[in-house]
This record gives structure tokens, sequence and C-alpha cells, in this order.
């Protein structure tokens, strides 16, 4: 109770700031809006440097164009803060084909790509595919897994308005399915992408062995090659598909959080960040490209607005999110280790469309005392500050310190249709949509630094 | 007084009812994203039939396909209601180049294309161009005018997060240019596309000349060759311009609105709809495909649900919005002849994008007393029921019989990339996000069904 007096004592105040603060972020929206380089600095990463996966040449790369950047566009400093990366080599050009049905031959072609992290096979696989919609029919079915290629056919619910769900749901085949298959004799497995797209594209994305059974190939479809696949499993005793994947692990390798400061005067801290590395198979553009040009905007709107924090703004490119989470890993073990006490974190990785909010992790105190910054950044499409939300490298921020995570929550309809698969390209970003995301986010920072979190 | 005090006695029923009506909300919403037509049937329109302005072949092939459609997702009566429609044709392929600078003689080439219900020239233009930026330096320079081809170069303020708000600042220089100018002897303009876009694609669009001056040619450029030739003037004493537009009128024609019923019990109605023709230059798939068979989609799932309304429903595909408006004019008149009681009429002509509101034309009153719907639209994207919107072809309803209006108020940011070019397409239009309009129109509809307006 005493807390919620507290906040409408202090509501006559805050209108009386709002004013003020009103007018700041409009400035940060105008200057933004008229003179923001961000999506021509967009089509350098994605036109110039590419798809960058962790310890490959491009992401190399991309670091050092990152620090470039962030050089030019004036921070108080720029470093290089190295991290040992996964380092997971596609290998050749993955392929897969229906060979037989029912023992009669047909050449059809399935468009594949290798998971993430999985290893391929010298001389491919070919094999009978089971095809199954769920671990509880693995489960059921699992005396006729052995020798076979598993086929999870596990849809997207369409139902779920938010996207973001559907992934959760439907992300443990891509990510555990190989071993769970492994587990019981098959040979390889096959995963239908995790999209609501129009298109045949395949997406990859990250997996994980389980060290106690086989480490077999897997890879994904695109959804109407699933499809295919599935009716022509459904309709036939004996589908015989072959695939051909070539992944491997390289030695662990150096790679780098490229960071930039501007200096408070205060011991406090608020990162703000996005990851630069992306899959091999694409440009990387939503993911999380947008996130990159996302954080340097922020940088460059504040300094050319002449701000002076309170608090230093860390603005981080973080170094190995797709295939192993490293940079953020170390970010927080250095912010631990220098005892750095950080206000809040924030992370752009859910594609640069259209903002419609926040989401937190925070306590609910936390959250009911910043709605009022709601109005401020309504203007500019915020309009929900909610409990739930981070982003993978700035979760151990939290881990480690317990700082408050914020992620931007943009319209996520489209971004199934494209992430971690070829079409994830420069053209599919929208230039006034990315650079909504970065007024935002330099609205909240403007306002954690003014007031706290 | 009166009313708030009543507001606040029903809020606990309303608080009560809201658990029927979110029920209700969802059973639409899972319906329409599992089982709906309107992406397929955007298809169709789009890619087999095409452009589709009044009085074209493909308007007529339109119009028999909507009513096929209505007919087929079993609305209680579909009919065609007559209009005069104008019939305006392009008559060829635009062009336009530069021809010459400072006496010098070049061939670059400009993308252009001709402003809707323009008139061409049989031999083309070719003359001297004025660059200007308002009509405010027209009128300084009204001495400068005779004979030469004027071209406003008047960008959209990027500014405006709200890309209508640009739409309507700059909208003036092609709807009026032509006469403005050709008042002091202009013998053709060139007006910058009304567009934010990151493309060169010219934006055609209706302009109306006055009767008072000598109907000139005029023509919309791209972006970048607007950009062009507004440096070339700015570094260049004379430049020369040649411009092709073919543009003419044949007598008006017969046109229709497609009506489908739901009937009610009550002799009460509520209208939806979108418009069926579009430019000639593009698919019309944003502009407004998407209006079209998102109103088809309103009737599908409340017909796959059973319901039966209270007021009888009017789906309509409007005749002639774009280049006369005669469709909407058309069915207003019918509807005041009728005497007819209309509670609300709901137009989707904003593109097929994620739904965020609805803007209506109503009292503040009315409005304020429809604040706790927004809590059960909230979860299928819109947030907001605000002051401000409608439709042009349900406008005339408004004015004749004074019957309130909405509009459903998308994301805008992609809209002015592709309104009116040849880059409205098919492919432009993302499934979800044209299912989630369809879903809270839907919702909408039977709220205003239950509770009135």
């Amino acid at each position: 109770m005493k807390r919620i007096l507290l906040f409408f004592c202090l509501f006559p105040l805050f209108g009386l700031a709002q004013n003020t603060d009103s007018v700041f972020i409009k400035k940060i929206a105008d200057e933004t809006l008229l003179h923001s380089d961000a999506y021509e600095n967009l089509r350098y990463l994605t036109k110039q440097i590419g798809g960058r996966l962790a310890g490959s040449p491009q992401m190399v790369q991309a670091e050092k164009w990152g620090a470039k950047i962030l050089k030019q566009l004036r921070a108080d400093t720029v470093y290089m803060q190295e991290c040992m990366v996964p380092h997971w080599v596609r290998g050749g050009q993955d392929k897969a084909s229906i060979v037989s049905t029912n023992g009669k031959k047909i050449n059809r072609k399935l468009d594949v790509v290798a998971l993430g992290n999985s290893l391929g096979s010298k001389k491919g696989v070919t094999a009978e595919v089971l095809a199954i919609s769920s671990y509880d029919e693995l489960e059921r079915r699992k005396s006729e897994v052995k020798g076979k290629i598993v086929f999870y056919n596990a849809p997207f619910d369409p139902t779920n308005v938010n996207t973001g769900k559907s992934y959760g749901q439907t992300g443990i085949y891509r990510r555990n399915g190989a071993s769970r298959a492994s587990k019981y004799g098959a040979v390889a497995v096959l995963t239908r992408s995790l999209s609501l797209g129009t298109n045949n594209h395949p997406h990859t994305g990250t997996m994980v062995y389980n060290d106690s059974f086989p480490k077999i190939p897997a890879a994904a479809l695109g959804l109407e090659d699933a499809d295919y696949l599935w009716n022509t499993c459904k309709t036939n005793k004996y589908v015989t598909v072959s695939l051909n994947t070539y992944g491997y692990f390289l030695p662990d390798t150096i790679g780098h959080n490229v960071i930039a400061e501007l200096r408070g005067t205060t011991n406090e801290f608020i990162t703000l960040g996005g990851h630069l590395d992306s899959w091999d198979n694409c440009e990387g553009a939503h993911d999380d490209g947008t996130g990159i040009v996302q954080t340097m905007e922020v940088l460059r709107v504040l300094k050319t607005l002449g701000y002076k924090p309170n608090k230093t703004i860390r603005f981080v490119l973080f170094a190995n999110e797709e295939n192993g989470a490293r940079g953020g890993e170390k970010y927080a073990v250095e912010a631990k280790a220098k005892n750095e006490k950080h206000v809040l974190a924030i992370e752009s990785d859910g594609g640069g469309f259209t903002p419609r909010g926040f989401g937190f992790t925070a306590s609910k105190e936390q959250i009911e005392k910043i709605q009022p910054w709601t109005k401020l950044l309504w203007p500019y499409g915020v309009y929900e500050l909610v409990q739930g939300g981070g982003g993978t490298d700035i979760a151990p921020l939290n881990r480690a310190l317990q700082t408050p995570l914020a992620g931007l929550d943009v319209d996520d309809q489209r971004y199934f249709d494209l992430h971690h698969a070829r079409n994830d390209v420069f053209e599919a970003v929208n230039k006034r949509e990315l650079l909504l995301g970065a007024i935002n986010m330099a609205g909240l920072i403007y306002l954690v630094d003014k007031y706290g979190f």
C-alpha cells in the first residue's frame, strides 16, 4: 500500500516532467527518422558481409566493421571483449530426396538445410522414413525406430497470435529430436521447419546432442516439402529418403563482443545490444542485423543530441548468440568480476519490425512503476510494458547479477516466415519499422537513465 | 453525468458478459486462423484478375468473381447494385526522359506513371522544367511558369510516424497540381510520388482538373528519379523533359457494388466493406484486395460459427473508390431512399497489415462507451478505439444518414511503399496479418450487433 500511495503522490510531479520527457523523446524520433544511418549500415552488414556464424571469416569481418562504425559514432571508448566461441561448419551443400516409395524408385528432391551444430555423414544416409508428429508418438512407436530416418512433422499452432509461443512449443523437435530418436536407433532425423510461412524455404537453427547416444545427422525441411513427405508417408507403406549433410566442428576459436560506451557520471550501467553473428544460410537481416544497427543508431542519436548520461550506457554487439550464447556469457562473467551495477539490460532480437512494446524480466512492482512511460512511447508504436521478456545475450546478466532485462517486442507475424532461412535478407526489412525500434529503445534508455528502474 | 453513472452501473454486468464475448471472439479467431480462404481468394483476385479500374474488363470479371464467392459462402442474399462509374483509360505506356540540360542533348529515362483521370497528349510534351517544392513557391514564381513543365517535388515528412498524415499533407500536389500550374500557362506537370519507399516505383492516384483552365498532362515520378530530376534542375539553368502520356475518358459506364446480406431479426443494419476496384498499374493487393477478402472472410466465419445476427449485416464490395467514389455514393443514396437505419459502417482500406485499432467517426460519448471492448480485441492486435477514421466508400453513408463510421487502423509503415505502385502485389501481403484484420472486424461486428453502438 505504501508503494501505491507513493506512486500516486509522485504522479503530479511526473506529469510535469512528462512534458520535458516527451519533448526529448520527440527529438530522438525526429533525428532518427531524418538522419539515421541504420538502414545503410544494415545494407552493408547483410550485402557486403552476409551470413556470419561464429568462427567464420565473415564474423571476423563483421567485428572489425562493427568496431569501426562505433568509433565513427564517437563513443567514449570502443573495445573488443574476447571470448571463446564454437566453430561449426556446414561443410557442403545439404541435399535430400525421396528415393523410393514402396520399393519403386523415384527421385523427388526435398528442400533441406542441416540443423546448426549437427554432424554430417561422409557418405550420406539412405533409409526408410518413420513419420511422426510428436514425442508421444515417438515413445509409442519406439520399437519401429531402429535403422530409420525419423521425420518429426509438428506444425506451428496457427491459433497462437503470438508466434513466439508456437516457436517455443514446437522448437523442442529441432533442439532435441536427434538424440531422442537416436536413443532408439534412428540413423538420422528430419524436422518440419519452425515456420508459418507460405513458402518452401527450410529453416535452420541450433540443436544439441545428448552425449549418451550416437550423434546422427539432422536437417529441416521446408513446409511444402514437409507436407509432401508427410502425405507420401501416409499413403505409402515404405518411403525411403536419402540425406546428405556435412556439418562438423573445428576447435573453439576466438570471437569478440564489440563494445562501445557512452560514459555517465555515476557508477551504474545500462546495457543495450543485439547479436552480431547470424546463421550462414542467410544474410541475417532480421536476425539480428536489425538489432545491431538499432544499437548503433541509439548511440548515434544520443551523441548527436549531445545527451550526457548519468549512467554509463554500454552498446554491445554480442559475439555468438545462434549456436552457443558464449558472447552473452562472457559479458556477464566480466561484469560480475568487476562487480558492475547494471540497472537494466535491453536487447533487440525479435526482428526489425514495428515495435509494439517491451517485455521485462523484472518485478511486478518495477513494471507497475514504469507504466506512465507507456504514454511517452505510445506515439512511436510502443503501447505496452509487460512482464516477460529479455534476450538470449542478456539473460546471463540476470542470472549473474539479477539485472532486470527488457526485450523489444515487435509485430511478430512475419518473423518466422524468414527466421534462419534464406529469405532473411536486407530486402525483407522496412526502413521505418527498423527506425521505430531504435527510437523506442533510445527513449527507454533515456527514461531509465533519468528515473532509474 | 447520467451517462457516466449508467456506464459504471452497467460495468459489473458487462464484466460477466465479457467472458462470453471473449470466448466467442476466440472462436472467430481460431476458425479464421485455421480455415480461412482469404489468402487464396486474394491470390485469385490479384493474380488471375489483376488490376481492375472501374470500367475495365477486369473490373467486370472481379464483380462476377465477388458475387460467386459471396454465394458460395451461403449469404442469405447476394445482389448487384448498379451505379454509373467513370471510365478512364491509360491509353498507352507512359514515358518520360530528360532530353537536354543547358541545351546539351542527353537521354536520361525517368520512371513515370500518368496520374489517374489525367488527359494525355497525342504527340507528347517537350518543354523546359520549372522545379518547385510547394504551392507557395508556385505563387512566388508564377511569372516563370508559362510554357513549362512544372515539377512539384514535395517529399513526405518522414517525422510523421503516422504515414497517412504525410499523405494528407503532400497529396494536394497530385490532386490539384495540374490545374494550379495550368492557370499560369504550364504545359504539363510532374509530381514526386506520394511515398516513403526505398525504391523508384512511381505511384499513380486520382487527380482532378479545374474546368476553368486547360487540362494538361500530369504524371508522377519515382522517388529516385524525382531526386535525380530535382538535383539536375538545381545544378543546371535549363533542363528539358519530354513526357508522353495517353489518358482519356470514355463515357461513364455501368458498374456494380456487389452486396451480400446476413439477415438479422431487427430492422437495423451494420455495413462492412472494402473496394473491389484498383488502379490498373498494379495488382491492387493491399489497395484494396485485402479489404475485399477480409470482408468475405467475416461472412465466412460468422456463417461457419452459425452466428444468427440481430441486425442485418451487409457485406459490400464497393464499385469505384479509386477515381470517383461512385459506389459508395450509390450505396448511401439507396440506403437513404429506403430509410434504412445503419448502426455502424466499417471499412478496411488501409492495407492488409497487422491491425492496431479502429478509428471512428462517432461522438466522444459513443467512443467512451465502447472502451471496454479494447480488452476483448487486444489479444488479436487491436489496442485502441479512437476518434477519427472511416473510409471513402462509407463516408457518404455518414453524410446521408449520420451513420457512425469505423476504419480498421493497421500498421501503416509499409503502405506508402507500394500504394498505387507496381509493387502492390500479392507477394507483399502476409497471410496472418491479413487474417488478423478480418478477426478484429468480425469481433467488432459481433459486439456492435450485440450491444449496439
